[in-house]
């Protein structure tokens, strides 16, 4: 066993970190490969840093993306805020009182928490359903939820989409849209309309999402009801500081819907190209995984290693040798060992699936080397 | 009167802010003094941005951050959030339950309002005073809070400070300690030590206050409350984001307790030489202020402007001929046209004070010479 305990994994983590630090100062951060599907974007130039921090360059920033971001989002008027959550939480909030109900209509269960947990916070009644025909306004009811597409990118229906809005609206109450990936999916990838456009009075985005933006949300909607949201939101600072400004507005500007329509297409060629060599990669909503008990079914040559170690040592040949990141080798401890090449990243766009390919099968030719020696994999798992 | 409504004062703005890009862009940021004491830092090397925006930039900041952030702050780990008030926020949601009591002692009234109003939030009975001998500790107390030094640079009385931590580890309750500037102006300037020292369960910091650091806040303490704290930080995403924490490892590293203590002092010395031919500017806790009525005053000239258009011109002038930022020109509508000299920012430490009093004084002289002339005055104000 090389990966044995937290202490082994933090020791692991550690070595990558590291690696990759050197990688960035020594050679270049373009010929480095972040397939984690975890980073966030942050473009930003070096006249665009300088002014970051005068008092002004934020305000610059902040008129430009209201431009910018009702261009992506529709809606009268857009609201920077931390996270998706935080701006969720402000909705809430703002809009739903003690003891109202607030109801939830999403293609697929489950809802993101961050809406039953805002609910809890000010004691509404939360319910959420996936199935259509059961789904009711009841009386008092103070907030409507969509989710356009879902954390496993399952898209609502847009005749679904419009009937919720339409039912609502009948009795006067504001629907607000988790957006979070469905601002890019259900429009460019389905076609389907903005949100605020089918009529949402508030809907939000998470800017790091299908897009090459920082962790962040970014809300927008009906003017009235965004000043409202805005006042909570300073009060609790949920809003998103000036560096995410610059990099929500330059990860919008560079967002490119046929990139996201291409990745979605070449998830399946990838697929293609590796069951030439391999049986068990599977697709993922962005692009291919493999778990470490299918990677370890894949090698046909006896060896003592548990199936997490086996994933352990081909994430860091991976890293070490093509510069490609992958979750195992950075996660934190507990975390699974599956190893996940994500397509929709910027990184992504920029690499040839047959040299990846390639990369791939020459790094489970060295693997099936290097899994009789143990010594060589502790050293590459453990030393940079 | 040239700047008449709104709609004049978005202008200005406008006008303001083209002027201030210009500048960054043909001339050089270091040119540029921002002494409007409200600008967020943001130090970052070219690398440090790259790293950025890999998975593991972000993880490599962070825990450098614990390391400088425990140096800074004392306690056995912190947590970096979006805005000290999410942090505030974060601790109560965790700490404080329905119907308890929640006890603060401050130097002077009010607190920051975001301590109330997340107790509000959770339905808690909070108390605040600045009279000593009246704070006590009732029963059902969840939690007791303590301001390091108030937003107008009031700071505890240190044997006050170490009594009521004491009254409150009597009764098993956690102390939070709102040490937005205190963190570094109880220690740097009045000598008292680090609020976790003093036994401080929880102790938050804004990293934008003295010292070069973003908009944020650092919470240093307990790691059990920590790692309580910091569940509720990621379910309602108040956490800072990577610029940020970035940043603020920069800003704490570039935090120099010397520059500090000499802007105090170089504030005096500052109104000495202002004094010499002025006679209305004002101290404040970090600089020096006049207000429209004070700087009108100090005009022997006749003319038909407002005294708030005369701020606007003078303050423009103090910008377009020596690149001088205050609030006047980049502020939003609505907002007083005081001007204030901020000596605290970082910008400030590298300006010489005789040369800052010269640029005010000829800039005032060229005041005397436009007041009489209404059209140039809104040509400076209006036009870049």
């Amino acid at each position: 066993m090389i990966v044995n305990n937290s202490l082994d994994e933090v020791k692991k983590r550690e070595n990558a970190l590291s690696i990759i630090k050197d990688w960035v100062l020594n050679k270049s951060r373009e010929s480095l490969y972040d397939l984690t599907g975890l980073s966030g974007g942050f473009i930003a130039s070096p006249s665009e840093i300088n002014l970051l921090e005068t008092y002004v360059g934020p305000a610059i920033f902040e008129e430009e993306l209201q431009k910018v971001g009702i261009e992506h989002m529709g809606g009268e008027k857009v609201l920077p805020l931390n996270r998706t959550s935080s701006g969720i939480l402000a909705t809430i909030l703002t809009l739903v009182g003690e003891n109202t109900n607030v109801v939830h209509y999403l293609a697929e269960l489950p809802a993101h928490p961050s809406i039953p947990r805002s609910c809890k916070l000010v004691n509404a009644n939360y319910s959420e359903t996936d199935n259509f025909d059961e789904f009711s306004i009841p009386e008092n009811t103070s907030l409507v939820v969509i989710t356009g597409s879902t954390m496993d990118h399952k898209v609502i229906d847009l005749d679904n989409f419009k009937r919720v809005i339409e039912m609502a609206h009948e009795k006067d109450i504001p629907v607000m849209v988790d957006d979070a990936s469905g601002a890019r999916l259900r429009t460019v990838v389905f076609n389907q309309p903005k949100a605020c456009d089918l009529g949402a009075d508030i809907s939000i985005t998470s800017t790091d999402k299908l897009m090459p933006g920082p962790r962040g949300g970014l809300m927008a909607g009906r003017s009235d009801l965004i000043d409202e949201i805005k006042v909570k939101v300073n009060q609790f600072g949920l809003e998103a500081q000036p560096p995410a400004i610059l990099a929500m507005l330059n990860g919008i500007k560079n967002f490119n819907g046929e990139n996201l329509i291409r990745s979605f297409d070449r998830k399946d060629d990838f697929l293609t190209l590796l069951n030439q060599n391999f049986t068990n990669f599977k697709a993922t909503p962005t692009g291919v995984m493999i778990t470490p008990g299918d990677l370890a079914s894949e090698l046909k040559v006896s060896h003592n290693l548990s199936d997490n170690d086996v994933a352990y040592v081909f994430s860091f040949i991976l890293l070490k040798e093509h510069g490609i990141i992958t979750i195992p080798p950075v996660s934190m401890p507990g975390a699974s060992a599956t190893i996940r090449f994500d397509l929709s990243t910027s990184d992504a766009f920029n690499l040839d699936l047959d040299d990846l390919n390639k990369k791939i099968v020459s790094s489970f030719n060295n693997l099936k080397k290097l899994v009789i020696n143990e010594d060589k994999c502790r050293e590459i798992v453990f030393t940079s």
